[in-house]
């Protein structure tokens, strides 16, 4: 009953959770998708609710009327199991459903769910309602940098908030911890909800390395940009530099040159770049870069999760030098399910750690998060390793 | 004194007549574009606005405040000569300024210019404002057709209206009206407002030539359909070949096959196509491989104009066998008006007549409309003419 | 007989000519296709001799043995009726069959049909073997062209031939030709061959012109281009001024600019530009531009071709304001040939007269060459006009 | 001195095998590149021989003399450090230089480097020549693939050879290999040539595991496509899946389905598949699938290269399941050479072993070939692992 009581809560929270990141938005926010990987917002709730009313309440609710059997279309996003679905690049024509029929369509399958929960709560359903909630705390992450995106690219830089801060000061002195060669243990490990790309336990060979403590900052990142680092084939790798070339590449994402100054938009508007904070919106590409003008390296995501335990990660996605590849015993779960992270394993790189905007009780030192290498909308930075 | 009372009473209905046509639409329905051509219905109401600011309150009245300064930037759609503009592909994307700003950025300028034209109307402001007016009946239009766009586009296909009726029946006997040979005069005559496309008046030679007296019917495109017409290259030019095959077009667009019966998405929703109707909503290349398909041609603009009299035009634009091309005595206006027509008049095709959905008061039988000839969401008809 | 003679001698000529014109080439040269609209010499070797074996021996020889029935998919343009074909954008990876095949393949087909032809020349058969021949005076031309742009654009700058000076200079002095208004006849009246688009004889009624008796030269058009021509958006159509900005146009083709000094590649290399000898190798784009920029126009293909025997043309192909439609009595021919013209004529525009590089007694003053604005790889000039 | 006389017998050997290679080459057959991937066979030649132009030559040589100043630009394929350079999808439209000019040109570099060999053999020439020599068997290899590519995407697909056999069978019963979990060493450790991607030896943990001692066979890989393998997403990577819709791929590269059966273009022409052959010219999205679709995987290249010696491997390059990414101690070569791994080691998935038309003493154990994962035209066969 007490596992009940809480999972239920958590299901709750996370709904109304998810509503609070939008509150500040206007209407209009809701609808538009700027660029393919940004969906928008109204997109995000009505997907989150698409799950569980797919996964959960169509499956194991006798009783259950879909509230409208067109959203399946609307609302898939990448479930080749569960039927035709709107392209993906159409998501951001949806002016129907309105926001308030998404709103109400949350409503109806928060207050539907929860009650049926209150009786039915099977360890399989649980495991889905977990799932279901981890889920929903992903898109919580996505509302976001796809919110930051679709203000950040308007003229009129509209602020998010008043007061949400996103730039952290790591003020410890910066150092190379030194983590000695061995076998180590990589994967979740605890009962605890994770991924199933974290999954199972195995074992890696670490050389001796060095890993930094701290985050490479916009003043550091700044040299980079002032010693010609976007004009210098020699830091990038072919297809980086290519795309430095083809978009005009010249600093992070979202910053801009005023009058010789950068300022960032933030969700606050306009701000001046902070120079102790962690740099953050950059690529793949420039966090490799970054690395190879300064002559180290990034750190593979296993001699990240050896030793993270020394530094105090959380604000800012961390770019890693691993791709992400299925670990020696990984199994994709069978059903819809095995759609979620599977598929996805070539043409990415691993992130490790969480950020500024990643929800409460949601990454862990084992989550692999990933992105295509070009990508920046996402709050990434850049830690360096060496021999 | 009463023509001042009339133009200005003639700017306010235009203004009002604009926001008419958007009271069915939720919020959501204002920022969107599906495709390039189709533009957001909140941008028309921005930018039929920034018209009037630009070429009359900022040029004449003394005292104006700009609305917003950035919104020349937002709002401008083609005009070089007023400086940067936002590309044409991210008009999609404002989610600022909102609907309830566009709005009062619209009262603002229409109060401003109504009070400043109590005092002073002179001839170059009167023609100006009258230039407006005739730009924004011109987007109220697009404003239904891109309305049309966005909802027949939807999933959900929502209806805009319970009443709005977009088909109508010419009940008359279809004859062929016979026109004599002879030298004919073209263009606009009286002292009333045109466009710089329809001056100036001058002559050309028609040999004889038939011209239907009605459209062609849905009825009659079915047979079209049903003999293979999409199918038979033998009717289509070499590129409106190559439009069917690359886009898969096998019906007019808002036509959907629902087990073996033609239904047509309109403004009061999923009809069944009504036979004695127009067909609407073809392309230029569709027009025309109908009229190879049944031997005869498309009339020329100079054909229909001289012939328009005997018949009861105004529910469709037709598409002629003209190119849109400058008349023998054609001058651009000077100033940024002049980028209004003449930079157009290239690869596109001139369409007569007018449709449901055109302003009263706005088209002519001089009137010069013009559109590239892959394009179909305008309401595009067929007329036919022979020796 | 005489007749048969002279179509057989012509027929016999023109193969000949063709082949002439591909002697400076090396194997090479024949193969590559450096842009779609060019296409390998050894392609249209191939395509001219395809198209007297299907059209001809195929069609009328009881015994003929089609060369290779595998040639029909490689060397057909563009005519649906004759079955499958090779996607156009592969003609360039056609390394076989290799030039030495196609010479036999021309062999064969020439010596079939001569030996044909002489015992077998029908009414029919002559009609098809002088259209046979004007298609491949055509080619012949393409040849040219597509020669000079393989070799122009390679980064050695080859030559084709030490002699072909394809500048000539008009001596007389510019001055313009009043025309006065009237009806005119257009289009061809002889009883000598002539394509099916020039056809049939009917009137127009123009309005007082003025027309230049030369065309625009290099030095008139460096003035222009000094001029900030190419950096003016007031000249240009807007789909020209996107042209130039997207393929950041500044000059004719083939002009490069060194130390200060405008060169230009042609038949005998890179040379400086002739100032005297008129502008060639420029769109419809630029050529509009042009006009516009000196407050001028181009003429209509009537004004041209009414005016036609007040100037020496045939120099080079001059865009006209027209565009490429059909005649009032014009009717495609039956059969496979229908889809020689008509088919073409949307979104191009007519130029009339002729090039240095067009084959001798090919073309006339009703005849109506036609491209796409955007295209300069033809020898293409100005002339303007004006009310 | 007999180190000296080896290197120069390597190096003139390698330079006669990259001709005899063309042998059978028509001189159009050397000139077209039908896709990005796959450069004309006279671009290799020339290519290879401005390597050692560049790389030592001109570098070493005091008195040589270019031997044309304005092939660096057309000869250069990527290297940043060496200026600018022509358009990569521009090689297929060099007409010029000729072949025989560019074999003229192998032979004065030829010659040249020979004769100076003799007296300036340093070891940093050595460590020179002996890359150049490697480079040039690489593009052997590309050489062998290219031209294989050219001739069968040609429609009436010529042979290569009458006599090269490419398919080569693995007669020892199937069986999996037990490999058991424990730390190796991998990497290249004698003094051989390696490149720089194979070095420095490292430690890498690995878990038990199988591998298949032989290759999946033509007969096996049918299974798949009569399973519908290449219909059910299961199996597929969602990029994979994209891959395969978007480009109609429906069996691997070559083959062609005749009357229910299956047909493979060979170097010998076209041929009925030979069951018992080990697939080939598969991309990694099909390795990936078929091993999913069997319930297992493919190996890393740590798991290969344990258990090379176990099997036969060298007739078809295999893809792993390891991203192409920098061992522990990878330092990029200084100068441009630095440029020839280590820019390419993002979104590439590394292959293991050797080819039919791997050049000899090229390969080796160690040896890491890369490609993009939806690229087939290389020899590329699938292999399984398991746990």
């Amino acid at each position: 009953m007490i596992i009940t009581n809480q999972i239920i809560g958590d299901f709750i929270q996370t709904r109304q959770t998810t509503e609070e990141i939008c509150a500040p938005l206007t209407q209009e926010d809701y609808v538009v998708q700027p660029t393919i990987d940004v969906s928008p917002p109204k997109w995000h709730l009505g997907h989150t609710t698409w799950f569980f009313e797919e996964f959960v309440l169509k499956k194991f609710h006798p009783d259950y009327t879909e509230y409208n059997p067109q959203f399946s279309y609307i609302f898939n996003s990448y479930y080749e199991s569960m039927g035709d679905r709107i392209l993906r690049t159409d998501r951001g024509n949806l002016t129907r459903p309105s926001v308030e029929e998404v709103y109400r369509y949350r409503d109806y399958v928060t207050n539907h769910l929860s009650e049926f929960l209150d009786d039915h709560l099977t360890d399989e359903i649980a495991g889905l309602i977990t799932i279901g909630i981890h889920h929903e705390k992903q898109h919580q992450e996505l509302l976001f940098t796809d919110i930051k995106y679709i203000l950040g690219n308007n003229p009129l830089l509209p602020k998010y908030s008043e007061t949400f801060e996103e730039n952290t000061i790591e003020k410890q002195k910066s150092k190379w911890l030194k983590i000695p060669e061995g076998i180590y243990e990589i994967g979740h490990v605890t009962t605890d909800f994770c991924f199933d790309n974290e999954l199972g336990k195995h074992k890696v060979f670490l050389h001796n390395y060095k890993i930094s403590n701290k985050l490479i900052t916009n003043e550091e990142y700044i040299e980079f940009i002032r010693d010609g680092g976007y004009n210098n084939f020699n830091f990038w790798h072919a297809e980086g530099w290519d795309w430095v070339k083809n978009n005009n590449i010249y600093a992070p994402l979202y910053w801009h040159e005023i009058n010789g100054e950068w300022y960032q938009y933030t969700f606050k508007g306009l701000k001046p770049v902070e120079l102790q904070a962690p740099v953050t919106h950059v690529s793949y590409y420039e966090a490799f870069a970054y690395a190879e003008w300064r002559g180290h390296r990034l750190p593979t995501e296993f001699e990240w999760e050896v030793a993270q335990e020394f530094f105090d990660w959380g604000k800012r996605w961390e770019w890693t030098e691993s791709s992400y590849l299925p670990y020696p015993y990984y199994k994709k779960i069978s059903g819809a399910l095995g759609e979620y992270n599977g598929k996805f394993m070539v043409n990415q790189k691993v992130l490790r750690g969480g950020s500024v905007v990643t929800s409460k009780n949601h990454t862990r030192y084992t989550y692999r998060n990933f992105f295509h290498p070009h990508l920046r909308w996402q709050f990434t930075g850049i830690r360096l390793a060496k021999r």
